[in-house]
């Protein structure tokens, strides 16, 4: 059986990658591709890697006729889903690659957000979209919330290590090196290859970052008690990609156990052998996870490294994932891409 | 029914690809992967973006049993396919990615590639490896020559127009720019990513390229006469695709029409519009060749340029292109990955 | 004696590349620097690599007071020098780094610029920047226009070619790789570094770009006849650089001998010799020029290479050059620094 | 009065990076250059971009004649140093960019460098080369040996806290992104462009890394207490340029006052206003260092951001500034070159 599948905001990055999935997906089939300032264009015109398919053209959202959809894919810029969602036909699935229904607080969503949740009932609804740890919740749900991409980094490699007590909860330092293409396709001066190609930069340091809103909730909910990480992200010279490098205080080698048993039959989640780190060349193009654990010289410290794809395992190859549950179709349809390298 | 694959030389960057094309094909299983240094690793440990699947240990060529394979790719160093393939039983196939067998007359071989042929009856029976110009051929053929990287990306844009007379044969240059994987996985000083990183150089200019031998081969044998391109091919910083700019002299409204004619039907090849020409970026990853056609301001001036993927349509794709056909399964059976961008 | 320097367009490339060089200037002192949406910041915070340096606060160029100012550098968009450079105190000298005044002929300008120019009578004493090409009326000029950046690579490999008759003047065809500073600090979506990064695209095919008019300024005067080349500009994935291949029909000895007579005593321009061509990463930030030729194995074909850095000898290391001589200094004076590498 | 100058090992990046900058020194003058396996061949052909120089032959370190040379810069690989300097006349000033003279203690030399030392004499003698920390003593030594250079980045951010104890010293950990040169020009299949240009990988985590060596002999005797810090260098798609984030424990107020206060006076170290970080990009091929702190959102944690290009402050600049001070010239003098971007 074939879903009817429509993409709102297919002109970004992450609605390309969508895209690109489903091309080969056994299951889904395009039926709309929504645009902002595109609408009326080709998507081979938008994304030239594209030109060989048979798509939809770009139209407004109002345009679409949501009859018949069975799934929708929001890759919208924030804020711009919760009304959306809201007056869709309760018959149409969603999952939300935006930030919109992350946050289960309203107070939290605003805090982070800057705006006050115009769709405070579903937001309430919305599973968190991090799907092997909200396998089940996922298969029912109507309304899906995809996670940040630095969410997801950092919580595949800590979340077995904060449920298991395993780590010191005040001392969690998160280093991550990101891929260009997380800041998506808009136009700003410090996105131009120029000013990014021999660089490499920090920004949103100190704890300012709106991922630090998943951060909060998901650890402390797992902790049961408040925990706060630090966290930092850099701008390096690549499209894509996340690396993260998780500094903690526990044992190395419970630590990696806890990481190796909790992830051993995941299709999407690889831990290396004790004392390797993976690359973020290593999972391109992909929806694969790449874990390593390093016990250092100090006694009781170790360094967590994960790694995925921002675009696919981060964002669209999540979404398709969890859609995959939604439909009822096998989690791993479409998605089992192998890396590109180099 | 599934095919039972080998893969000689896996360890180098056209293996690799050949892995990660195969992960995802409908009907071919990797039974056996070679290396030369290698042997004795698993694959995952050479190339760690392939960790998650199941694959044979890299061991020796001699180790391998060819009983019951049914194909094998040999993605050698040039010069160590001939003597291999000579000693495989009759039954198995071959598509061959290196130089050895490219060339059909014995005398060019060893003007390109400096040494005497040590299978020239083989060598004779090897089918050019170019798909859409020798289908019929490949289909039937033991032995299949995959072309040069180069040799695809100019014969694309220039074969329809040789054959129709469109074009001064004595007047076509060709500029490349090609990314740095079309040099493999080898050690050079001029390979290191700091020579490389901001730095764009041509080489083997002024008809030096051994490429040169299956340009000379394929555009006299369609003209009917000796054809000689200017060729220059440049290292350019990106790990893949290649770029050709190709100048001829004729009219480019008759060259876009025959072009256009001529890859109406082909899945993996697509032309522009009239005026418009593609990116290096555009076919990453993918089994595409993009073709565009630009008149020039002076009259019967025109620039044809054609764009693919040195490790998938340029050499791995293309290899699993032909041994569909050899192997009576659909031509675009596991070839339809959509290009990766950003 | 120490000159006092204003810069217009001080937040540009082309201007923090000015500030750059005089960094280390022994007889230029920066006075005053303007900026239009920048003004009011200081340029460490525009340009944090400039922040150890004192310099002038960004102000708007109508609040800078021009008395005692020996020679303005005008790093403009194009189209805003013409009125600037009318208005100033006859005693400022002037070089503009833009478009305004690279054409003599006022109905050129019309025809590639699309507007009226403003100031014909300054137009017809503005001297071509061109250093090495027209020094002696630079020595005595108030007003020097620069050359674009590809006009300067293309001209270095070919003037003295056309001039000497060497070259077949019907069939020049010049493909270059530029490094995307070349488009400036301007926000479009195709300079995004994701857009970018592992993508080499052509664009102003066929005679389309700008630079033609210079081109055909120049070498129609050469030759004492029309000559139109074929030109093709291409992004490549490096922020600094051009990367001129010229193919040319005429004597590859001849046209080295020529070339190598022209040069021998010129401070920034190197032939190198016969059969060798530079790369791109050669001259990094730099005011060096490489030229190489190399002969095809086709007979009376030729293959002229040249490089320098677009940000440098391309325009702001050019404009000091042309500054030392109006100043009465050095023409070397500053602008020996030798390029980066890696 | 000029200096005469020998560099050994002048074909690696640092060789080369030290005749960059001595090409516009106004008191050294380069009389020797010698190489291993390049030796023989021109500088020009080694790096073309030094073609413009008039440069001394490379020759094997024995067929130079050291008398009348005033100064020796010793770019060798680690371990060839010992032996040489022992070997020199005493009128000879050494500067030594490789590790050989680093640390004092031969017990620690041995444990991270493999093999005992040669020339413990000279090793006790030598002044380790962190400028601003041992200004007095390098003016005055006959041998000065060259920091590490994340050695030199770290300390730089962290020197000033240790002193002063304003930091929890069991909880430093240092998460470095490094530009690819700092491997040099050598061989190895991990340096390879394709390896590296979409690709961020950590290597020697856990504290295995050789500079580890100098961060204990300094910070230990910095607190006088053993101070171990937590250290992971990453591989990023740059060519030159260090960014080392450093996670510490104390006030950050305090840290960046006392920073700001350290610096004040120096001419190539700067720190930022409080709040903001430097990008690597920002001091490129230049001597200067960036510092900027970062209060976190949790109370008593900082981020200080410390920022040099690995080839220029971090190894040969910061050579050329030692030996200023050893031969009684301007510290600065040749060094005030401005960072280069984009």
């Amino acid at each position: 059986m074939t879903h009817k599948i429509a993409i709102l905001g297919a002109s970004g990055y992450t609605g390309a990658e969508l895209v690109r999935i489903i091309a080969t997906h056994p299951s889904m089939e395009i039926v709309a591709l929504s645009a902002g300032r595109k609408a009326g264009m080709e998507m081979g015109a938008v994304y030239p890697q594209l030109r060989h398919l048979d798509l939809p053209t770009l139209v407004t959202m109002e345009e679409i006729d949501f009859t018949g959809v069975d799934l929708v894919f929001a890759a919208l810029p924030h804020g711009l889903s919760q009304a959306l969602v809201r007056d869709l036909p309760q018959s149409v699935k969603v999952v939300d690659l935006g930030a919109d229904f992350r946050l289960r607080d309203p107070a939290a969503y605003e805090t982070w957000y800057g705006a006050a949740h115009v769709a405070v009932e579903l937001q309430k609804q919305a599973v968190y979209g991090l799907t092997e740890f909200y396998r089940d919740e996922i298969r029912g749900a109507r309304l899906v919330a995809g996670t940040g991409c630095n969410a997801a980094t950092v919580q595949y490699a800590l979340r077995p290590l904060v449920s298991a007590g395993l780590i010191d909860l005040d001392r969690i330092i998160c280093d991550l090196k990101n891929g260009i293409s997380g800041a998506g396709r808009s136009l700003k001066e410090n996105m131009l290859f120029a000013e990014r190609a021999t660089n490499v930069e920090g920004y949103a340091q100190g704890g300012k970052h709106r991922h630090m809103g998943e951060f909060d909730q998901e650890f402390s909910a797992l902790a049961g008690r408040p925990v706060e990480i630090i966290f930092t992200p850099h701008l390096v010279p690549a499209s894509r990609g996340i690396l993260a490098d998780c500094y903690v205080e526990g044992d190395p080698g419970a630590i990696h156990a806890a990481l190796a048993r909790r992830y051993a039959d995941e299709p999407f989640v690889t831990v290396l052998p004790f004392g390797q780190a993976p690359g973020m060349g290593h999972v391109t193009a992909s929806n694969q996870c790449h874990i390593g654990v390093i016990g250092d010289r100090k006694k009781n410290r170790a360094l967590v490294v994960s790694t995925l794809d921002n675009l696919t395992k981060g964002s669209s190859g999540q979404a398709v994932q969890n859609a995959n549950l939604m439909l009822g179709e096998a989690e791993t349809a479409g998605l089992m891409l192998a890396p590109v390298f180099p």
